[in-house]
């Protein structure tokens, strides 16, 4: 297949397209940077510098293989010439801010992420439907759209049935997130969904949760993309694997009861791949609900802490006040059957993967820089002025 | 209390501005004639040609009356010092481009709509966190964001109960419309309860049936404000009446059985009125379902024949191919109780109302341009192209 990515100098992007390589698929990828100028910015680094995307993708020497350096939201005009050109047959769509806390940390961040995020998926939309309307988007959105809600949460869509006349209508389930960043996913569902309704665009929007791992391949040895460890853009389990290297304590935001469904980054890109392989009908919208199993931040922290145990590591957990606005004891059960009808078999959390990590992260302990650590962005409303 | 109307310029805007006055309030007046410039572009006009808003005010001499000509989702700099300066108790946000067909032309018609509703309401958002943080923002959305689901539609929420656990939470009832313009309707529904939440911004989303009617005083015997009667900015009543009035058949479309809730103009601007003069509870988000009767197109139509009859006017009724992508015969039941508790009577469209409209509009005939009548904008895949 033709399969573009967007954001593929990211977190996830670059393995993917080592992954879409490997099978065989012709990848065209693109990203502007533009979250190492955030970071920039934000005085944070991932663990392991990585070249940029031009340098990496000349480093793979793949004929099969294109780059673009272009600002999505920006730059239309040059993305609809790359679209017409390219004529993918997916787009897996990954160009934007991810971070709830830079979104919350004040207005030009909001902006940041509104410009970016929700023009970038118009813009999207556009060059989709003007050059290649049969294109299947393959939306990266977030579990945190649903936030947590006292029932089950359903995969994508609650059904509104009139006991009287018997009607019924499915309409997305209703959403409430706790974060900018995570309402603008939310935004852009309704954005897709629309287009999809009115102009027949074919789409899968992903409801992932949260993503961890150093890399792609399960069993690589090294640190394949940005691992983030910082509190703006490291996700919960990353950070605590570099804390626990640094002989620093787990940092649990309050008490620690937040539940979350978890995916290794090697199920996600794979995931991924079996979501361009196996597109849903064309014009039509369908959502997955993207995880393998759920933890408590508190039962991260503690696996975590066991496991580097067994390599005489020495690890504290503290609970530090949380500087999110969440609730920190919830109901939690989320439904999740399309990846596994597609074939995922799906990663579990073990003691072993989690030392295997911890191992190859000790390799880097000099880098570990500390002030990264300690949360800087709180929620409005949240931290006394 | 200290008010201001962005949007002033425009077929609500204006009467309210006057109709606030009359009640004592200070009125700061703020649009950008940008529907103006849309209807040039167009080639469409109102059937009455009013003064500009600085003109208008001028000729008001109310020294409790200011007015601003501004682009609020360009110029938020500006917009933040008028705010800053005013310090306004409520703001009635009505600066949009407010139509679906014109929503539904293209690309960069939708393009608009996205930055100028969108991004109006952001930088809105903004300016009163940063400088009125306790103003009352008092958002005109659309009751076409609930489209036509088969169950009653309750006022704005809900509720979603675990029957094991007895825990509830209330939601936005999920939102699904049918055209662009109402989509960003309720993309921004769903960004001012986000900004309620996590930053105590107090907001009354009011979810608007169509408006007709000619005038903000329902004595009055003049068009008092932009009476639009073409395909993208007319509503269907004003239509009608300019139709019956120039001789041309009722354009009904399709069907016929499309069931919205009407109010008149005059109870659209008291409805606001009330609202502002009761805010709901500080940092909350109140939604209000605001319309005073439910009709079909059919049911419109036959009751402008039967009232031009009684004035002498031969009215034919014609249904025409449906150029919107709609139900045409649904269920539709719409819950309504806040404005009715505010102590909104409500005006019922009757024959004699009818016949006063028929007759002011009779004085213009002259004027009207039987070109702007027919529809000229389909919705995406519905006409052969």
């Amino acid at each position: 297949m033709r399969i573009m990515v967007l954001g593929a100098d990211g977190y996830i992007g670059w393995p993917l397209v080592k992954h879409l390589l490997l099978r065989g698929h012709r990848v065209c990828a693109v990203d502007n940077h533009s979250k190492r100028w955030l970071a920039t910015v934000l005085n944070v680094k991932p663990l392991v510098n990585h070249p940029v995307l031009p340098t990496r993708v000349k480093g793979l020497n793949d004929e099969t293989l294109s780059c673009h350096v272009l600002d999505l939201a920006a730059n239309q005009r040059r993305f609809d010439q790359i679209v017409q050109s390219f004529q993918p047959d997916a787009v897996v769509h990954l160009a934007e801010q991810p971070s709830g806390p830079y979104s919350m940390i004040g207005q030009e961040q909001a902006d940041y992420t509104l410009r970016n995020n929700l023009y970038g998926t118009f813009n999207l939309i556009w060059s989709v439907l003007n050059h290649k309307p049969d294109c299947h988007i393959v939306k990266l959105g977030t579990a945190g759209e649903y936030g947590t809600p006292p029932v089950p949460i359903p995969e994508g869509w609650l059904t509104l049935t009139n006991e009287k006349t018997g009607e019924s209508q499915q309409r997305l389930f209703p959403r409430q997130a706790g974060s900018f960043y995570h309402t603008m996913k939310i935004l852009e569902t309704d954005l897709l969904h629309f287009y999809s309704r009115f102009y027949g665009l074919t789409v899968t929007d992903i409801m992932q949760g949260p993503v961890y791992g150093l890399s792609g391949d399960p069993d690589s040895n090294e640190i394949e993309t940005h691992l983030w460890y910082d509190h703006v853009f490291g996700t919960v389990l990353n950070r605590f694997l570099v804390q626990a290297v640094a002989g620093y304590p787990l940092t649990v935001y309050g008490a620690g009861g937040q539940t979350r469904g978890y995916i290794n980054l090697a199920d996600s890109i794979e995931a991924l791949r079996l979501v361009c392989e196996n597109p849903p009908a064309t014009g039509s919208f369908r959502v997955i609900n993207q995880f393998v199993e759920t933890f408590t931040v508190n039962q991260l922290a503690i696996m975590v802490q066991a496991a580097a145990s067994l390599i005489r590591l020495d690890v504290q957990i503290q609970n530090i006040p949380n500087p999110r606005r969440e609730a920190e004891r919830h109901f939690y059960e989320v439904k999740a059957n399309v990846l596994k009808q597609l074939g995922l078999r799906g990663r579990h959390l073990t003691v072993d993967r989690l030392i295997q990590m911890l191992e190859i992260v000790q390799r880097y302990k000099g880098q570990i820089d500390q002030d990264q650590i300690m949360p800087t962005v709180y929620w409005q409303g949240k931290e006394p002025k």
